[in-house]
């Protein structure tokens, strides 16, 4: 018979099962703070009907899509959480209790060219509130997460945030039509330089002067205060007053749902790509570093595509891969590991070895027989390239005394136990 | 602008939060199972090449499968977890360990007509042990997993199991040719009446003798000793008598890993459809039910597809769909209620809400606002609905003296309690 070459998918992600143990340990540490701050969990299908996926697009497939056909089903893999979250709110608007919260942990699909970090099949991570008429206390909520999820992970988190409506009542105070070209210029600072930016605005219709106020807007970072007497003169248009106002009020419930103050600074160059934030926008990172891992922030009308209903929404995201690469190596510690102990048995200990590691695991100790079957040599082989931290060599003697000889594999040591004292070591 | 109807795919599950939450907590419980026996996690992608998902068809697609292309890749979504398994073996052969040991959770997608209790997306639970000359003892593994598993979630399991071999080497002995025919007419037999079993036998050129013979292994069932003291005189075939002599290993091994003998017996009727089985075959049920929950067996050649190295395999599967029904009503206790305490809170005393929360939450109880912005009348409605079993009223009083009340809403009794007694009460 003719053999294929076994390939997994191009850009799909796959690990190796040591490495998935700690992907889903920091899961579940990641599950569990998003339950204690009473998020619900959710699991919505991998594929949505096209028009639903596509309904923003007005049903033009972009390219990175996966569609597909089945009898009458026009399918496609979901490209994110937000969509199926819309999808499903509007579909049960009428049992959900309001204000919901759920949190979602699931893969999505982009076709986009493969490259160094970039994968075609990944995993979202998005915790949202969705209701009518939210409190700022949602957004507060979602920004806090960041500290409690990274604190889980022993890692401490900095966000950055502001308030789309700032820059819109400003563009808007001085009369310019065009403020989402505007914003998206805006989006760029970061990565083109100052004269260029000039320029564009200048193209857009700014003035010098507007563009000087403009610049002066995206320089404003740190203590609240101090940013909001500098900007307020700025404009006395009624949605920048609101920006400001939110961002009073945001600041307020930071501090008193405790969140560490060297935790968040406010950054007015935050605006975010997506034009579908109508109001607080944030961005988090693991602190001291530049690595983002994560951002969010408040959308007006989240299920406008599928019904009548207004439902505003604010929700955080965790670049679940982009933090697993970050904390993988830290994590692969014996907490990790699979097999705490081997049990090194002969053909006239193999049976009580099965009733012994029995009893380990209903002790919840994870041992295994190793190398059933093989030479003695070769058992000691396959228990040091499984990298087993502890080891016991069951002989007669062992067996009859029902003390056992148990090997630190690192050290070398060896001592004899009983059962009692095995467990007690090795918990 | 025209509103879509929000719709998820047809036969696609999904549960609601409430339900979710349930269902997640079973399926933690069945993995620390697994890893508890020393089982790796493995996550592959949702999608395969074609090529290898149809390796074992010849590539000819069955009418269930989800395919698509994408530039030059053509896709499946996986009908099983087997086939990735498969696949990942062969293309980390050189780098894993063997025995290899892993259990893997996750969705299949079978484009069937959906159907009361069928599915097009659903999830598999699968644990499989793979090696080159694999012990019996794995089997026996596979069958103790049942025991721990639904021990876990406070069911008896009930496993019947055979060995194929019996069967096989027993129509092997009497020169039977098409013995795979005569395989699946044995297995309806719990299906059609024995008349109509006997006169398809009869069609495949048994003599009566032989159908007699036939019928009377398929009635062998209990005890082990007495099954082969009235079976082993049918046959000397050496496949026949390889099965009993494997089903005695197996019994030995099942008494040394301690499974209760309650939990499990021998049926000489289990033949478990799939051909690919080649060894033992088992299938689980809830003890006292008929509901079949899983099943599994031993094949002698996994990954014949990708490599030229023969892998044998045993696993073991759970039907997580059907057990999640058994046992949802069960589960539906507080553990799994996401809010434990709602804070009604008012305008003066909202702020100080969001700090007490934190504090609880900090401590681990996982405690909400309740309706902030809503009249009082409306925030208790809204309590009821979320069917919150505490809630604490926070007036300023209760904000001075730092005591709470707080409330059991199933009793409607109250009591006025410090910080750390609300903890204490609701841990």
């Amino acid at each position: 018979m003719k053999l294929i070459t076994p390939r997994k998918p191009q850009g799909f992600w796959e690990l190796m099962p040591e490495e998935e143990i700690v992907f889903e340990n920091m899961l579940s540490k990641i599950r569990k703070v998003f339950e204690n701050n009473c998020f619900m969990p959710l699991d919505t299908p991998v594929a949505e009907y096209s028009e639903i996926l596509l309904a923003k697009s007005g049903g033009e497939v972009d390219k990175e899509i996966y569609r597909f056909q089945k009898g009458n089903n026009d399918l496609c893999l979901r490209y994110d959480l937000t969509v199926p979250l819309a999808r499903f709110v509007a579909m049960n608007e009428n049992v959900l209790e309001f204000p919901f919260k759920r949190y979602q942990v699931g893969k999505v699909y982009r076709g986009e060219r493969p490259q160094k970090g970039r994968f075609r099949e990944f995993y979202q991570c998005d915790a949202d509130i969705v209701g009518e008429n939210l409190s700022i206390t949602a957004d507060a909520e979602c920004i806090k997460l960041y500290e409690d999820t990274l604190g889980a992970l022993n890692l401490n988190c900095y966000v950055k945030i502001s308030n789309r409506k700032i820059l819109a009542g400003f563009f808007e105070g001085i009369g310019a039509k065009n403020i989402s070209d505007l914003m998206i210029i805006y989006d760029k600072m970061a990565k083109l330089s100052e004269e260029e930016i000039a320029n564009m605005f200048i193209a857009s219709g700014l003035t010098v002067a507007q563009v000087d106020q403009t610049f002066l807007l995206a320089k404003q970072n740190g203590d609240l205060e101090a940013i909001i007497a500098k900007v307020e003169k700025l404009s006395d248009n009624p949605t920048f007053l609101e920006g400001i106002s939110d961002l009073k009020a945001l600041n307020e419930r930071l501090k008193y749902l405790k969140m560490d103050k060297k935790n968040y600074s406010f950054d007015l160059s935050i605006v975010r790509g997506h034009n579908y934030y109508t109001g607080t926008v944030f961005e988090a990172f693991i602190e001291n570093s530049n690595l983002a891992i994560g951002g969010g922030g408040r959308y007006d009308n989240l299920c406008g595509n599928f019904t009548e209903r207004k439902f505003q929404g604010v929700g955080m995201s965790i670049g679940i891969t982009r933090l697993f690469d970050e904390i993988k190596d830290k994590f692969k510690t014996d907490e990790n590991l699979v097999t705490q102990v081997g049990i090194v048995a002969f053909d006239e200990t193999m049976l009580f070895a099965l009733s012994l590691m029995t009893d380990l695991r209903n002790a919840k100790i994870r041992a295994d027989i190793v190398g059933e079957g093989k030479s003695f040599k070769a058992k000691m082989k396959e228990a040091n390239r499984r990298k087993l931290p502890y080891i016991i060599v069951l002989g007669e003697d062992e067996m009859k005394e029902k003390r056992y000889t148990i090997k630190d594999m690192r050290s070398s040591a060896q001592e004899k136990l009983s059962f009692d004292e095995i467990v007690k070591k090795l918990k």
